[in-house]
């Protein structure tokens, strides 16, 4: 399969995401915006969303994220990539909408290949059914976890339970008013080796010990689904609920990362497409000077610029995607790496030039650049700033040419 | 007086508020946070802030920016230039607490030079006093408000009065507890040459039908002083208030500019400086891969780039503020208009690299980079965006060579 | 056929180029040096080519860029593009050895489709044999080029003949020893519609009042190829040697084009990696202050953005080409735009960084970067600066939401 | 003294200076490059220099540079500085017909600083005469000479003599017709403490042994004053011809750069002035598409962002002249290492902007952007490139916070 034609099964899809985006997404926008601002309440959760959920179910645009035929259409990562910038240019709606949000698609994914029978009847079967929502509780406030040895929420062994003590940060979806269970990392060994040193486990968000402290803003944001900070006062979690055993931790967040990585990108792309709607727009609509802004010559230039930035974003992180599917996320770890630190950028650079053209416009929530630039800043922090993914790639350049020791 | 050496007078001043800073303001930011988040109202008027107004009333530091001696130390534009980075690593606290915040000071400017007796007694006096604040009404949703001409709010006369509708927004101050007046621009004649369309009026913020639809946000902050939308239905205002007369609104607003984009120039540079050390603070605190955040080259190029750039930033705001002092608003408009394009640049660049040296917390509230970041972003649209800006130093550099016609 | 997955003929092609590049040309480099050095003459044509295309020709690799497999291989845009990038990695010697130099492969496009029997006896057959070379003359000193209507050759009817008078430079490859014939643009009729205006034409360089004035340098160097400043004063051309009928100038200078974009830009992803390679072996033989360079974290920044942007640029070129032969020139004029604005402008970063790295070895000729940065700099310029390029694109986006009138 | 008014004796000599440029300087500027290209040679000493020389030491206008008023007018480097940019508008003429080229400035003031009564007589007079001149031997091929602490030219003590072996490149000037002597860095003990090992000698470019084995093209400019490769083979050097010392020989080179590099930048910063007049005179002077170049808002951005560079790099380098002044090289070395990495980089985008609206004519030497352009990357590089000098600045401002230990 190439990069510019895709199978049938994936094109259905596409035409069928792509009328559901028309017909319902983009005309609920506005409702959804009305149903937060009446509650007063920054995690509740808008009956608009409900619906939608409903309405992509009965679809079949359900679980589009999943690669088991099982549980959604069954796409590969090229398939499922264009189908993720699409849900990026709506993304408050699309992705939870069709059940394809962050952190559930890659909790699902780990409760797949790790989990128990028991975490799969109790989490794994609510989560693909779009009932409960789960966390990720991975961040730290007192260490740079760019660098996962730095992690220090303590797990020690008491007999047939862990005891868990630390706190965490940044924990996406553990204020969602569905969100029922963490999966935390944490060190069970600070004797093994520096990647065998951490673990991870399923936790339910009310067990006790476990107190949400507070929702981080992200700029002036609080987000819906929240960015928790979270207390771990001795919480007790059975040697049963440890993901693929003692030690595990380092890799699973490996495993993790891949097809996450490949959605992120795909979706900042898609916003970057919609800011760059927006600014055309928006300059073919105003005049200063006597001259429509979409005149002037540096407007233009931003436009070809966008353009240009936009399309090899987007096909690298289609290569990235095929590369998964064929060669599989070690080998294509420069290329994951690669997109991580450039989707974000390249739309950031999109959607900032989006905002100058829309003036005061741009920095309100009248139009949605401005928290598109939020979310997408952070982006270039979460799982690793820049600058870690940059090194990776460096390392893996320099070896070509180093001398053999 | 030199760029670097500047008058006693200034020196003391400049002491007294580096004092103050340390002693009274830094110290009281987070009692500040506390009060504002306790409050659950963004528009909250926190105690410490009169506490700390009448601190720095008692000590002399109150009315820095004003040039006249009766009403704070008389300084120029180049002496009070530097006090003004000093309050910018404060933002929120510092200007207010010493009546030094935009844009009261501006209407200040302008009651002073344009104002009636009454309005004087009614308006200028309180706020050199502190007791009350003001807003400024430019610009307008529906249009391009950067060319000034495109003002629409109607300022239709009807015997002694002018009756005013339209919709103004990001009226900022106007949602602040204290804010009992506005200062209006707007069309009075659209026959007129266009520079001599527009007015400038006078007008009480509880006007009858004068509404504040709502406070905008600005990257999902709700600023305590409010970006208000503002609606004018037949808001009647008497001949006696209109500023200077018929016609005179655009050459109030040329006037109005000078000081002003100093001030704001120099708090960016203060906010620059802030960032600056936050980011060298936390660079040094943390470790990745076994080295300090510090000793990383890419870091320590991030930091060498900041102190160049600020450091350039500084004189070339300096050498504005010198020019007006020297040569007046007129002759300086380059330059002026110069630092307006430069110095909120200059300071994103710094915050937005000390923002990815905090990881996660950068983007949170707990450091006040987001914050930072927010506001001056906004800064590179509000009064004109950049590009206006650009357009007028292009024009005046290319007159240089352009052949007389 | 995918981006990544080639036809077993572009296949087996693509090895024996690179056995080719690793077995004679990269070391022919070093002579070729020494022998033009030793000539003293910038135009001197050295024996070492003439064995390397008896080499070339002997392995069957001659003519690639040849769409007819009469000529050449028979490949595609896309087949042929990987192969472009291995030759541009040693732009002196590899485009020359295998007969893909620009501009002959665009004037062998020209007179394969527009040329007359006489003009593919006389210049074709020996331009695919390798026994001449061409030149095209577009470019004027006295008007921005950039806009084709602004030529001003001037090319007057005279019965049987024209007549040409006026100036042009920058025709490539005119002051190569074996240069005959060019290939030139002008105004056949001021009065016609804009795009009518121009013609093209076939002239020998030993055309009676046509005067090579001089070899114009880029940044210092005078290529050996020439850029050449050719003055024409009445110098006569049959009808006969008039390309497609008078008044197809700008037609054909479209259809040239898209091709050579191609070939360009996948030329400049050639050094781009030779580049990044010398930048890498460098950084790995040097230290400063204790550090090998390549341990460094703003080098590693540099490379490992070198690595993204490259990626990027060549999946963008490759589209291109892949969308020339699917869909043709017109269709796909927004991606050949891009490239041509994206493929330079990111060599360039690359190989300015391979220079920092190298210090002042990088400035000099003992590494190619100096050389590489000048005719890569030159090609942000010809064919139409970068701006123009971007019009381009900015007003085919701009089309999808203006208003149909 | 202000930055922006100097003294009366300073304000005469640039009103003098600029009369000189105008009458003689511009318009010399044709005829030099006539001689240079009439001759064949590139090391060729053009007669007009002589005469522009002759003109300018009886018109006062000698040894501007020097702080002494026995040799020139006795400017600080505060007043000398904006000479220093006024003759960089014409930097092959300028500096060499008023005597102040480097790097003879900086040999006369280490001859004046530590030369013997013998150097004095010998090389000293004539070089203030302008009679010979003089080249400085310090980077070599082999090692990074960034960091000073590697060079490896090896200076062994043997009775009375030195002997000298090794190889040094980029000895700028030690081509030019008049050069006579060599200021030479090198290592006299590599047992010493790193800043203590090497020593600086006085070495006569005919002293046996020594080879001058070609001179180093700068892209592709052969230099007039050439940048040479110099071999050492036991060359033998006198012990008095040792400056200052054995070990002396990195803190001459840490006072020889603080002037030297003021007059870098303000020579580049001249070169940026002179390219953005030729900008916006080419911008005026050309249309495309019907719109005249100088009425395009990208272009009118980038003219907009040279004047606004160009006052920021020269108010800094200013400030740092000043400081050299008043506190000396050693409390100023972050602002002479930041002028160090920001006028080179400035000029070099305005200079690149230049050359882009200038079209082929810009990479030509038509105009004189392309050799401006090479002449300035190689600043990047020369007295360590500017990632040893943002390393500089970085530590100095991360010391501010560092912990005391």
């Amino acid at each position: 399969m190439s990069l510019f034609e895709t199978s049938d099964r994936a094109k259905r899809v596409h035409e069928d995401l792509l009328e559901f985006m028309d017909s319902r997404i983009y005309p609920a926008e506005a409702m959804y915006e009305e149903q937060m601002r009446a509650s007063g309440d920054p995690q509740f959760h808008p009956p608009v969303l409900e619906e939608l959920k409903a309405e992509a179910r009965c679809r079949g645009l359900w679980n589009l994220f999943h690669p088991h035929p099982d549980w959604g259409p069954g796409l590969t990562n090229a398939e499922y990539a264009p189908l993720c910038e699409i849900m990026g240019r709506s993304p408050r709606l699309a992705p939870e909408a069709t059940n394809c949000s962050a952190p559930d698609t890659g909790n699902m994914e780990v409760l797949t290949l790790f989990g128990s029978d028991e975490h799969k009847e109790r989490y794994l079967l609510p989560l693909l059914d779009g009932t409960i929502r789960s966390a990720f509780a991975m961040t730290e406030p007192a260490v740079a976890s760019s660098d996962a040895t730095n992690i220090e929420l303590r797990m020690v062994r008491q007999g047939d339970e862990y005891v868990l003590n630390g706190r965490k940060w940044f924990a996406s979806n553990a204020l969602h008013k569905n969100c029922r269970v963490l999966i935390v990392m944490g060190k069970t060994d600070p004797d093994a080796p520096p990647h065998r040193q951490q673990s991870m486990m399923v936790v339910p968000i009310d067990a006790p010990g476990l107190t949400l402290v507070r929702g981080l803003p992200v700029f002036g944001y609080q987000d819906r689904e929240g960015h928790a900070e979270i207390l771990f006062e001795d919480v007790r979690v059975p040697v049963s609920d440890v993901l693929a055993g003692e030690g595990e931790g380092f890799a699973i967040s490996q495993a993790r990362l891949g097809p996450g990585r490949i959605h992120h990108c795909m979706r900042a792309i898609g916003m970057a497409e919609r800011a760059l709607e927006l600014l055309c727009r928006r300059a073919l609509s105003r005049s200063t000077f006597g001259t429509p802004v979409a005149d002037r010559a540096n407007v233009q230039d931003w436009i070809a610029e966008a353009r240009i930035d936009i399309e090899k974003s987007r096909l690298l992180t289609l290569k990235a995607a095929w590369m998964m599917d064929e060669v599989g996320n070690r080998v294509a770890r420069t290329e994951i790496a690669a997109i991580k630190v450039d989707a974000p950028a390249t739309a950031l650079r999109v959607v900032d030039r989006a905002i100058q053209v829309h003036g005061a416009a741009g920095v309100s929530d009248d139009v949605p650049l401005a928290a598109f630039w939020a979310h997408l800043r952070t982006l270039r922090i979460a799982d690793g700033p820049d600058e870690v993914h940059k090194r990776t790639i460096a390392r893996q350049e320099l070896r070509k040419y180093a001398e053999p020791t």
